[in-house]
């Protein structure tokens, strides 16, 4: 595996890769990786000939009272990963090489954000989508693979893709799951032993969603009933919010139809855990 | 000449074209092709093994007052002219297939607009950014032949491909003019006998200052009086404005150095001329 941090120098590689008909798989991470990133690249590596990671800590999509600074690193671990999983290349670009100088224009992302998480974070996903068009330029992808837990991601990035014709294919890839059904993630280590055993409850609440629908329920209030209804019988946890919206859109339905999300946000004592299903209603 | 009207059957040629080695030139433009455009499909066909002329009148440059319905249109004509420069395809697209739906992003210039044309043109700029970033992503070009005439407009040219790190080197087209020096331009028809027969003054006025920059000025209050002069004193036009500033920055200069232009417009009875010339202060 080659690590590069100089973005001409990607460039030209991936330009004489694409040149002699070489497949590019991408997977743009902000780094210190875990199980979901390496499942991003295990699956890259087996769909494409070339596979590349970024590491690159995005000051763009800190709000100012978060944490760019005290956000984890850790290159040396996310370099075995990414060897582990089959990376090629290694891109790592200092803040410097990717905002060099006062840029000239600006990147609002209009729809899909006053919703779910984005609501509460003005401005993160201006940040995610100027870094996401920079990085597609740079690395040149045919795929980039991003994981579904964060759906809202997902679904800007495809915005992004659709609105600009970047020549990519987004691959949206199935969050990854404990054997009990909870989703993985690194705040879980965060849940207390009592928590831990309730959080399974989300997933299954999720999964009488999917029942619900399967079943012929369309009124997306019903659906969002029994979702709550799981959750606060079955856990501790505070409920930020139970939403069900069109995808990749994120609109409001007044019938279920078309793909739609089930998405939640529980809050336990030290840790808020996020969780969605895609459906598709036939 | 092959002419195209879809994104995706233009994205496939391209990107067979690029797997295969070959380089493309591209000139992107609004159609109703005249002898600048020619000059650029030239240097391209000399340039690359593939020249690539998109002819889109995009309706996100026109101001709510401006003439989008009205502008000139002959598709015909353009062929012909494709053709006979040695265009390999013409990539025309309706206004649905470049913008089906709602966006979901906006991209907004947010310098280099607030100076010379730009300033009577809210919004033209954003509107120019947003079709070339699509376009760039559609004909995926190694270069992209721009046009001097409007020195503003590849100064953003220039910022966007900066910002976004876009794999495509864009290639300055010195202005074409008239054998006595007047740039050309479809507005010099507009002109009375006496006032064409003024005009050449506009281009002497620029290399007065080239001149006196190449003598060793270095002031730019001083410089710009010396255009105005010209102008004032041989013509019948209203100056418009007489402008100095840093290229591509289109910022204020103290003292001149470094790559500087120097733009003036001026308006006649019935036509606006506008010319430019950019210099290297040694």
């Amino acid at each position: 595996m080659q690590i590069i941090s100089h973005i001409t120098q990607m460039q030209q590689v991936v330009l004489k890769l694409r040149e002699t008909g070489k497949t590019i798989g991408f997977v743009p991470t902000m780094g210190y990786l875990h199980e979901g990133h390496a499942t991003l690249l295990q699956q890259a590596r087996e769909e494409n000939d070339i596979v590349v990671l970024s590491v690159f800590v995005n000051p763009l999509q800190f709000g100012p009272n978060e944490d760019f600074d005290r956000y984890p690193r850790n290159i040396e671990r996310d370099e075995c990963v990414a060897k582990e999983a089959g990376a090629d290349y290694l891109f790592y670009p200092s803040v410097t090489e990717m905002y060099p100088s006062k840029r000239t224009t600006t990147i609002t992302v209009t729809s899909r954000t006053d919703v779910l998480c984005g609501q509460k974070r003005p401005g993160h996903f201006d940040g995610v989508a100027t870094v996401l068009l920079k990085l597609f330029n740079i690395v040149m992808p045919h795929r980039a693979y991003v994981g579904l837990k964060d759906a809202q991601q997902v679904a800007v990035v495809q915005g992004l893709v659709s609105d600009y014709n970047i020549p990519v294919t987004i691959v949206p890839v199935h969050t990854v799951r404990e054997n009990d059904g909870l989703a993985k993630s690194s705040r879980n280590v965060y849940l207390s032993e009592t928590e831990r055993a309730q959080a399974p409850s989300l997933y299954q609440a999720l999964q009488l969603a999917q029942q619900a629908i399967a079943n012929g329920e369309r009124n997306p209030s019903i659906v969002r009933s029994i979702v709550e209804k799981q959750i606060v019988t079955h856990t501790d946890g505070e409920i930020d919010y139970v939403s069900i919206y069109s995808y990749p859109e994120l609109e409001e339905l007044d019938v279920l139809q078309g793909t739609v999300i089930v998405a939640i946000a529980v809050k336990f004592s030290k840790a808020r855990l996020i969780d969605n299903l895609v459906l598709t209603v036939e």
